[in-house]
């Protein structure tokens, strides 16, 4: 006998969930296209060269991902993000037209320990756009999901908001070796989770000596809205270039994010990094008041490098991904979800098995106007049927014997309120719809 | 530099393409949930305990699917099917009310070798009833098919039926030993394919006798109309219960098929086997008759036994699967798809840059107004922002200038015939929607 569990790390999504989370899916696309998104989709699996190349995952990430080989030993693997094949995509295709704004909606596979918010499977819906500089490319990614967590009722979120040519503007300029930065950012990725004079241990371990490590935090520690924090910290960056351009650009998204209405979700965020490698520009990371224990619902930036990396022309590129199981999770024990628990409107109970034709004929004659209809397929009484449609909540039963078929009036019980009405079939479509 | 192209037997869809694929997805679904199945889930791997098991995929499926160890050394696999995890999902979860009516739109994975209509990887939809072993619910996942394909524009189809009780009954009737059988179906399974003479040389090969021969030709060759073929068909089962027993659930199914209105496409077919191990009662195939090389564009029967075998109860289940990939192939090649390139209806043009957040304002209204609309993240000129409009086959232009925000009258250019009228935001909603 075979395990009758799914893999670890992964679930089955039963209806009344897959309902909720579809609910989900389907809001997002509907957003994503609102703003001139349109759908893309790449394979489950990609080679493992693809998935290694330095500037993506690199090859530590054989430890984070489901590898295996064909029957001709071609390496291959899960795909880890939709980054890494978009940029693939994109490489391989330069005839496309520019900017390229696509979306995608796909699961992606990580080899982490389990645990709440994080599965080994998981559904991933990332906007991108494609070949340009523009930070309004950028602003556009954060006003999409932000108007997908609106949509959905979201209402109490912060985008932190950083940029990776800041933080290597910054080692740069407290002159930390590029080796030991990758240490840095990692420390300083834990100023929200670990105690102050932990973080400051932390950094001294690397080597840093102790006047670097204060003008680092000082400028860690700006954390707060655009219009305190921005303004203050030109002072902090020393002069060097590189991290005044990256100033320069969330001076910018900030700019925008007034015009898209999310300017005041904005939280400036010095300590946010973001773990892959391929970021060159701003990054960000959209995480919910109420359950800041989920991690971020969505997370992204620029990645101005990768389509280059990969072969292709050199191609600026940004987007973002909404992570669709952190979402549900929160949306669910927030009790956020107003999803019917079925999504069958009427169910026709037959009074005995012979009329079965008319039963199928008059479920065809309400499906053609638009209602979802389900019939008994059991053969069972009359009692028994009723009992299914009330367990599977579907609002509505029709109740069809020789009688009702003679006379063209039919009874249409709600099964919330238990109130019966005779009605024809056409007045059981308008009452319904 | 990695390899750009997708691994060997998948492939990528680009927007146009997936747009149109989108669009069969949400047809099926919209159907499925018609007839009130409600939506499933399950993960892309599974245990290669539950891949190998007899009855299900069996031992000698390790050729044919994707095989790999996760760092814990479990064994698993890419899903080769959606019936067994599907059954495995029922075995786990007993609590869950019968029949219970579900779908499932997932790619599964085969390590075939890629053909025309035969990728390693593709999507299939699955509408499944389990938990009665009555005719109905064989019948209505047939009508759900059809429906689905009537629906996407296809006129010309056959759908296939034959009993695996039929097959297993005549191999009983001419005394074929049982592990012969599947080499003998395998051989029949070809009738349509390759000369007669071929088909008896085949079958001698396999140590049956002449006159037994002639009896199973016999019957494999009563192909045709139910209405026609089922009446004649008795006096071929030399008595063998369980052949008739196979008969009376065909007949009932063509009853049925008369009610849901696809009788006129039913072909019987006794020739018709249907590879997996798993089926025990009437099987099915639908072909379009345009595109016969491209193979059924769905399949599927019953699999009364493959619940218990996996652990949980005796449970009875039908299903059906359509082929998306295949399905895209035909419309494609038929040009059956009337789905607009793009899903954008209105591209703002910014007369200027300094605009911008007025032309953001704007798009974020028409939005509000369930219009789907792109403003340019470039930055560059007006020509070069109609001609992106254009190329991307959006329907309307929006022209937005200092005049225009001032007067509160936008010029709207009809992309296909250029024809341009100028019109208030109120009167530019009414136009595109």
């Amino acid at each position: 006998m075979p395990k009758m569990q799914p893999p670890r790390g992964t679930r089955d999504f039963l209806p009344r969930e897959m309902n909720r989370r579809q609910y989900i899916i389907d809001t997002a696309r509907r957003v994503f296209e609102s703003f001139g998104f349109e759908p893309l989709d790449t394979p489950a699996f990609e080679s493992w060269e693809l998935l290694s190349a330095k500037g993506g995952g690199g090859e530590e990430i054989k430890n984070e991902i489901y590898y295996f080989k064909d029957k001709s030993n071609r390496e291959l693997g899960l795909r880890f993000d939709l980054t890494v094949p978009l940029a693939r995509v994109v490489a391989n295709n330069p005839q496309m037209q520019k900017p390229f704004k696509k979306y995608q909606a796909g699961k992606v596979w990580r080899y982490d320990r389990p645990q709440a918010g994080r599965m080994r499977e998981f559904l991933q819906m990332d906007p991108d756009v494609v070949g340009t500089s523009e930070m309004d490319a950028d602003a556009e990614c954060i006003a999409v999901a932000v108007e997908t967590l609106k949509r959905l009722g979201f209402k109490r979120f912060e985008v932190r908001l950083n940029n990776r040519k800041i933080l290597n503007g910054l080692t740069e300029f407290v002159k930390i070796p590029p080796k030991s930065s990758a240490d840095v950012f990692r420390i300083l990725d834990k100023l929200e989770k670990v105690p102050r004079n932990e973080i400051t241990r932390g950094l001294k371990k690397t080597g840093i000596g102790s006047s670097k490590i204060t003008k680092l935090m000082k400028l860690i520690e700006i954390r707060g809205k655009p219009s305190e924090t921005l303004p203050k910290i030109g002072k902090f960056l020393g002069g060097i270039k590189k991290a005044e351009e990256g100033l320069s650009e969330l001076k910018k998204i900030y700019e925008l994010s007034k015009a898209y209405g999310f300017d005041k979700y904005i939280l400036i965020d010095f300590s946010m990094v973001r773990g892959l490698d391929y970021y060159t520009g701003p990054i960000f990371e959209i995480t919910t008041r109420t359950r800041k224990e989920v991690g971020s619902v969505a997370g992204g930036g620029r990645y101005d490098n990768l389509i280059e990396l990969y072969g292709g022309r050199e191609t600026p590129a940004t987007g973002i991904s909404l992570g669709i199981e952190r979402i549900y999770e929160i949306m669910d024990s927030e009790n956020m979800f107003d999803v019917p628990a079925s999504n069958t409107t009427v169910f026709i109970v037959s009074v005995k098995k012979e009329i079965r034709k008319n039963v199928l004929e008059i479920s065809q004659e309400l499906r053609k106007g638009g209602i979802n209809t389900e019939t008994d397929l059991t053969g069972r009484d009359l009692r028994k049927q009723l009992d299914y449609a009330n367990r599977k909540q579907i609002p509505y039963a029709l109740i069809v014997g020789p009688k009702e078929l003679k006379s063209g009036k039919f009874t249409l019980k709600d099964m919330r309120t238990g109130r019966e009405t005779a009605l024809t079939l056409g007045g059981v479509a308008k009452k319904v719809n």
